[in-house]
């Protein structure tokens, strides 16, 4: 299968070698040619995106927003082989997931949206999950594929639904991020020692990954990024613009909070830095 | 060891029965004395507190609200052995817990707050966490009793501690909760098949005991109680009394949903039913 992936950052990069490995003929682009830099020769690199799509079966893309989705897409549609797959795991707009979807088809096309969960490790140890909207015919094509980047792969229905599903999944982790937080703040008023009080939340019904992985993290200060507060904060606002009229109030403050960690500096820091939110009373 | 066991409801009546299977002397109290019945002759019956506690080396309570637990100890205290262990095991107030620690050590008693997560299942099953506060020499003597009665034992600080750490807990809980109740409204906007959505979300960084337990609860609208509406809006209202200056809030906004469902009739139902507060719109 010759296949054409577009955006090679700390998701992408990893991705498109474990096709390469896979005995697939990979060919990467990515906008900063810096990050492809070592790639080869396990995959061709090429610095324009028609040379890098032009022969393609499948033109899978991991970039960062949904205007460099847009953007990618424009220029793949014009420059990709009939008949091709687009496959873009981005974490990106269900509504643009649709409007590329359709327009795919009209200029003779299948498209997949299907955005991952699982961060760097599990783009590298290919434990993603990834959540896939779309034809379900195109899903089985590509399914052998995506076998090769993740562990547990689900369609989740038409066009749009991959990314639907990973805005729920930012939805609930929105509240538990934020619950653990609150905790921490009041456990440390209390003069609790608070890796004690994190073991006793993960002991029971207050267990959750946010109260295991980032506590500990939240109480050490160390927000290293494992998941970015700006690329966080954008699927919280992808989330807000595609609710409607459905009140999600804990969604909308978890999201304040972020925008206030961005504007105060912590945009390039883990998503546990929330703990200076209230630390630091941004509220 | 003689033991006083006051409060005999889901959790008090299996509790005080693992006592007496180790073998200890027990007495139990519940003020509803039909709750007691079948008990005898694993424990001997009393049906008031005086004669309950007069000869108790330990005294136990697990009540139901603060109120309760200051009566209790009313007459307790009037009618303990000198030097008796008082071990109040309730959810309750730690502002509380400090006074009546206070209070009998004036009086010759030693006392203890020792709430416990992990339910009805937990106290069957003796996999309770339970969560200390007081002095850590009585804490030593209690401990041989305490491990009959659960998996996980901590001493979190003075009095008061345990009640805290509970709280904190009970605030973590607030944000995994909602936020798993906001991502399933989401998903059903969307038109998501809820269950899929579940399994992608406890496969990763959204992964929570309130996900994973809760969350099909939610969607079948299975509302029967592991953990009552009402007694969780006690430990979130109890939590908000203590946090003083503190700004938390994802614990005010969960606590305003729970005080809206008990308002509408869930006071008697499982903390599940909060995926009510969104579908009725009480907000």
């Amino acid at each position: 299968m010759i296949i054409a992936w577009i955006g090679t950052g700390v998701m992408g990069r990893p991705m498109a070698l474990h096709l390469a490995k896979a005995g697939h003929q990979v060919t990467v682009y990515n906008r900063t040619t810096a990050k492809t830099a070592g790639m080869a020769p396990d995959v061709k690199i090429e610095t324009d995106i028609p040379s890098c799509v032009k022969t393609a079966d499948v033109v899978f893309s991991m970039v960062g927003y949904p205007e460099d989705v847009e953007a990618v897409y424009r220029t793949v549609m014009k420059h990709a082989k009939p008949g091709a797959i687009l496959v873009d795991m981005t974490t990106s707009s269900p509504s643009l997931a649709v409007k590329l979807y359709q327009e795919a088809r009209t200029k003779g096309f299948d498209m997949l949206d299907a955005p991952v969960t699982g961060g760097d490790l599990g783009a590298i140890n290919r434990t993603l999950s990834i959540m896939v909207g779309g034809d379900k015919d195109v899903f089985e094509k590509v399914l052998p594929l995506l076998e090769k980047l993740g562990a547990r792969i689900n369609h989740m229905g038409g066009p749009g639904s991959g990314q639907h599903t990973k805005l729920a999944n930012q939805t609930a982790i929105a509240g538990a991020v934020a619950g653990v937080a609150e905790a921490l703040m009041y456990a440390s008023a209390k003069q609790l020692d608070p890796y004690r009080v994190i073991s006793v939340l993960t002991g029971g019904s207050a267990h959750s990954w946010q109260a295991e992985i980032n506590g500990p993290k939240m109480i050490d200060k160390d927000y290293r990024p494992g998941f970015y507060v700006k690329h966080y904060l954008k699927d919280l606002k992808l989330a807000l613009a595609e609710k409607e009229d459905l009140s999600l109030p804990v969604l909308e403050q978890v999201t304040r909070a972020y925008e206030l960690l961005a504007k105060h500096g912590y945009a390039d820091m883990g998503t546990q830095a929330i703990i200076e939110y209230y630390l630091r009373k941004m509220l």
